[in-house]
C-alpha cells in the first residue's frame, strides 16, 4: 500500500493551480555537516512529501497534467555505492511502494521532461532550480507552491490515519511518563523516556523540539533545555511532544504533578485551562471561525480567572482589556499535518489581529471538513508579562497581584489535544489522559 | 567549570598558524525546515566548539593574537523573545561558563573588531564571511582551517575526560541491548532502546546515524534503514551506535547472537574479528603508522579465513592478492572526537593507498599521544563482493566459494572500540562486553 494517494494528491493541486503543462517538485537531499562527512538528520521536503509520500533523499517528482502521468525520478546508485548502503529496489518496486505512474533514474531527468515539452514547468521558487533552468522551457515559479498549501489544508481520509497512527503513538507515550515517577530524576529523563516510546511504537523521531519543563520552568512557552532536576512533588511537569509517522506529525501536550496530587492551586489553574479545550472541543465544527475559538477559550480562562481572584472587574472589562494574553500568551491552536506547524494557517489579505495572545494566532480560517488543527490552550505566570502588566496602568487594575503571588509556583499549564474537523463536528486524535481524577488517579497506582 | 580550556586550544591553534592580528570562528545558528517554521536539530560547527565549547546557536568567537585574548559573542534576546525562550544568562555569566576573556553582544561585533584592529583577520573559508567583509580588513582565508585541523588532532586532558563519557554512556547503552531478548521484535526497538539509553544518561542525540542491522542486513555496511524483524535467534545483531556528549562522539560496534549463543559459523567469523581487533590493540603505541595496524588486520583476518578453508593459498599469495579486502571492504578505523569521522586523517601530500580495503582508510598518519582512533576490523559476506571476486579470475583461485557459502548467512561482524594513544600504549575507552564468554554469559541470564 503507498503511503499516500498520490492521484488525489495531484487532483487536489489541480483544483488550485488552473495550468497545462507540467508541475516539478524537488525532494530534499541529504545534508552533510560542514566540514566533516557525517549525515545529519534527514528532512524530506514538506510538499514532495504531500505530493509523493516519498521520505527518502535524492527523490523527485513531475506531473504530467495534460496526460494526467505523475512520475517519480529515483537517485542514480552506483555499483560501487550498493555496496556500502545495500542493493536498491527496482524502478518497478518503487512505482509499486509508492504508487506512482512512472519512476525513472534522475540521469534521465532532461530525456523525460522534453519527451513531457510541457507549455509550462510550474515549480516552487524557494527550491533550486539548477535541475530544470538548464532546460529552456517556460517556468513557472509562482502558482505552485501557493495551490500545493491550498491543498495541503484539506486531508485526505488515509493522511488522516496516518494523523491518527502519529497521535496513538505519541498518546500512548505521553500515558507512559505519566505512569513514571520522575521525583529526583531530571526533566532529560522524562524526555529520553518519550523518545525511547515513540522509537518502540515505530516513530523514526520526534516530531519538532520537545518540551519538558517543571515548575517555574513551565513558565517559559519555549523551554527545550530539559536539563532541571525534578526534586519537588508539588511542582508540575509539561511535556509537549508529539511523534513524527511516515513524515506526519502529532503535536500534544500534557501537564501533570511530579509527585502523586495536585497542589490546589495547580488543581485550581489545570482545570480552567481544561475548560477552556473543553469549550472550545465542544464548540468546533464547520464553518466556526477560528478565531472565534480563541476568544472563547479567552473568555473561560477570564471566567476562570475571575472566580480565582487573579482578575478583577467585570467580565466585559477583563475581556476588552485583552489582560488575559498577559496568561494565555500565544494562539489557541494551528494547523496539523506533515509540518507541526502546518501550512495556509492565512488566507490572501486576511491580516493578523494586533491584540495581546490573538496575535500569535497561527490561523484565521472558516474550519471545514478535513481541516486538522491542535487546540492548545495553556495558563502561565510568566514573570515578565506579569511585570508589564503591573506596570501598565490600564492593564494593572485588572489583576490582584497578591493573589498572582499565591500561583506564581504553578509556573504553566499548557493542555493539546489535535483534532479533525468532520461533517458535523470534530474527531478528536488525541487519547492521553487529561482530566484531574484520572492523572491522580494514576499517579496513585504504583 | 567550562567544557574545555579555551586558552589552551587557542594556543594549540596559534602553534599551526603563524600570524599576527586576530582570527574569527563564526559559530552555527539554528536551521529552518524550508517553507516552514519548524527548527532542525541543532548541530553546532566543529571548529567553534573545539575553539569555545560553545553548544548553543548564534554564538561567534573571535581571537586576539597580540594580547592573548578570547573573546565570544553571543546572540542578542529582545525582550519579547526572552518570554518566549526565556531570561537569558548574563555576559558575566557566560564568560563563566565557557572560561572565555571577554562577551560582547553579536550587535557590538564591529566595535569590537574595529577596536582590536587586527593587521590580519584570519577565517575559516567555508563560513558565510557576510560578518567581516564589510569591516574592511586583511582577510587571509586560507590558514586557518588547516591549523584547527592539526590542532584538533592532538585532544587535552578534558577532551578525553569527555570522550571517556561519551563512550562511557555508549558502552552502558550497548550492555543493557545485549541484555534484551529482541527475538520476535525489530531492528527499531534496539534503535529505540539505544537512544532511550543515551538519553537517559545525559547525551542529547546519538553522534551518528545508527546502524543495527540482524543477519544478512549486517552485510550492507552503511544499513541504517534498522526496520527489519529479528524472527530467528541464530541470526547474529549488529550494532553501531555512540552517544554525543557535550558535542564529541563516541564509535562503538557490538555485534551479538539474536538468541542464547552464537551458531558454530558465527563464532568462527566473531572469533576472528575479535583476534584482528585485540592484535592492533596489543601493537598500538606511538610511532607506529596507522596503515601498518590496518595491514595487521588483513593479516590476523587472511590467517583466520585460510584456517577455516575459506581461503586457500598461502599467507603471502593470499596478502599479495589483496583478497582479505573483499571480506574486510573498510577501513581498520578513524580519528574520533567532535566529528565521528574527525579531521586531518591525512597530512597534507600524503595520498591515499589504491588497493582493496585499504584505500578507505581514513587516516594514514604515525600514531602519537593524544590521538583518539576507533578500532574497528570486520569481516562481511557482501553479496556483490563475493560475486567480484567470484569473477576476477586472480582473486577467485584464493577462494573456496563453497565454504563461503556455509557462512554467508553470518551476514556481518564489526567490533569497535575507542582508543587513546598514551605514552606508551593506549587507553581503551569502551568497556562493553564482546568476549563471544560474555556475550554468551549475558545471553542466558534471563
Amino acid at each position: 500500500m503507498p503511503v499516500i494517494n498520490v492521484a488525489k494528491h495531484c487532483k487536489n493541486v489541480l483544483k488550485y493551480l488552473n495550468g497545462t503543462g507540467a508541475f516539478y517538485i524537488k525532494g530534499a537531499d541529504t545534508s552533510i555537516h560542514p566540514d566533516s562527512d557525517s549525515e545529519l538528520r534527514f528532512y524530506q521536503d514538506s510538499n514532495m512529501l504531500y505530493i509523493s509520500g516519498v521520505a527518502e533523499p535524492g527523490f523527485s517528482f513531475v506531473y504530467d497534467i495534460n496526460n494526467h502521468k505523475s512520475i517519480l525520478f529515483a537517485p542514480y546508485i552506483s555499483p560501487d555505492e550498493a555496496v556500502w548502503i545495500g542493493s536498491q529496489p527496482s524502478h518497478d518496486e518503487i512505482k509499486q511502494t509508492y504508487g506512482v505512474d512512472q519512476v525513472h533514474s534522475m540521469t534521465d531527468f532532461e530525456t523525460v521532461i522534453k519527451s513531457i515539452n510541457p507549455q509550462t514547468l510550474y515549480r516552487i521558487d524557494y527550491q533550486s532550480d539548477a535541475q530544470v533552468s538548464a532546460l529552456n522551457l517556460n517556468i513557472n515559479s509562482e502558482s505552485l507552491l501557493k495551490a500545493i498549501h491550498e491543498a495541503r489544508i484539506y486531508k485526505e481520509p488515509e493522511e488522516i490515519a496516518i494523523l491518527q497512527k502519529a497521535s496513538d503513538i505519541s498518546s500512548r507515550a505521553h500515558a507512559l511518563l505519566m505512569k513514571n515517577n520522575y521525583v529526583g530524576q531530571n526533566e532529560c529523563n522524562v524526555h529520553a523516556d518519550f523518545v525511547g516510546s515513540i522509537m518502540n511504537q515505530g516513530s523514526n523521531r520526534e516530531a519538532y523540539t520537545t518540551i519538558v519543563g517543571r515548575g517555574r520552568n513551565a513558565s517559559t512557552l519555549h523551554y527545550i533545555r530539559n536539563d532541571s532536576p525534578i526534586e519537588d512533588p508539588t511542582d508540575l511537569v509539561l511535556v509537549d511532544a508529539g511523534a513524527s509517522y511516515k513524515g506526519y506529525s502529532a503535536d500534544i501536550t500534557r501537564t501533570w504533578p511530579a509527585g502523586k496530587t495536585f497542589t490546589k492551586e495547580a488543581k485550581e489553574i489545570y482545570q480552567i485551562v481544561l475548560d477552556m479545550q473543553t469549550a472550545v472541543l465542544d464548540a468546533s465544527k464547520p464553518h466556526v471561525q477560528w478565531e472565534d475559538m480563541h476568544m472563547l477559550a479567552m473568555k473561560v480562562a477570564a471566567q476562570g480567572l475571575l472566580k480565582l481572584g487573579i482578575l478583577k472587574g467585570s467580565l466585559d472589562e477583563v475581556m476588552d482589556s485583552y489582560i488575559v494574553g498577559y496568561f494565555f500568551p500565544h494562539g489557541l491552536g494551528h494547523f496539523l499535518g506533515i509540518d507541526t506547524h502546518d501550512c495556509a494557517g492565512y488566507p490572501e489579505g486576511v491580516p493578523r489581529i494586533n491584540k495581546p495572545s490573538i496575535r500569535y494566532l497561527r490561523v484565521r480560517r472558516e474550519m471545514l471538513p478535513g481541516m486538522v488543527f491542535t487546540v492548545e490552550p495553556g495558563l502561565y505566570f510568566v514573570h515578565d508579562l506579569i511585570e508589564e502588566a503591573r506596570n501598565t496602568p490600564e492593564l494593572a487594575k485588572y489583576v490582584d497581584f497578591d493573589v498572582v503571588q499565591k500561583y506564581f509556583k504553578v509556573g504553566g499549564v499548557r493542555i493539546e489535544d489535535n483534532i479533525v474537523i468532520t461533517e458535523d463536528g470534530i474527531l478528536n486524535l488525541t487519547t492521553a489522559p487529561k482530566t484531574v481524577e484520572d492523572l491522580e488517579k494514576i499517579k496513585n497506582s504504583e
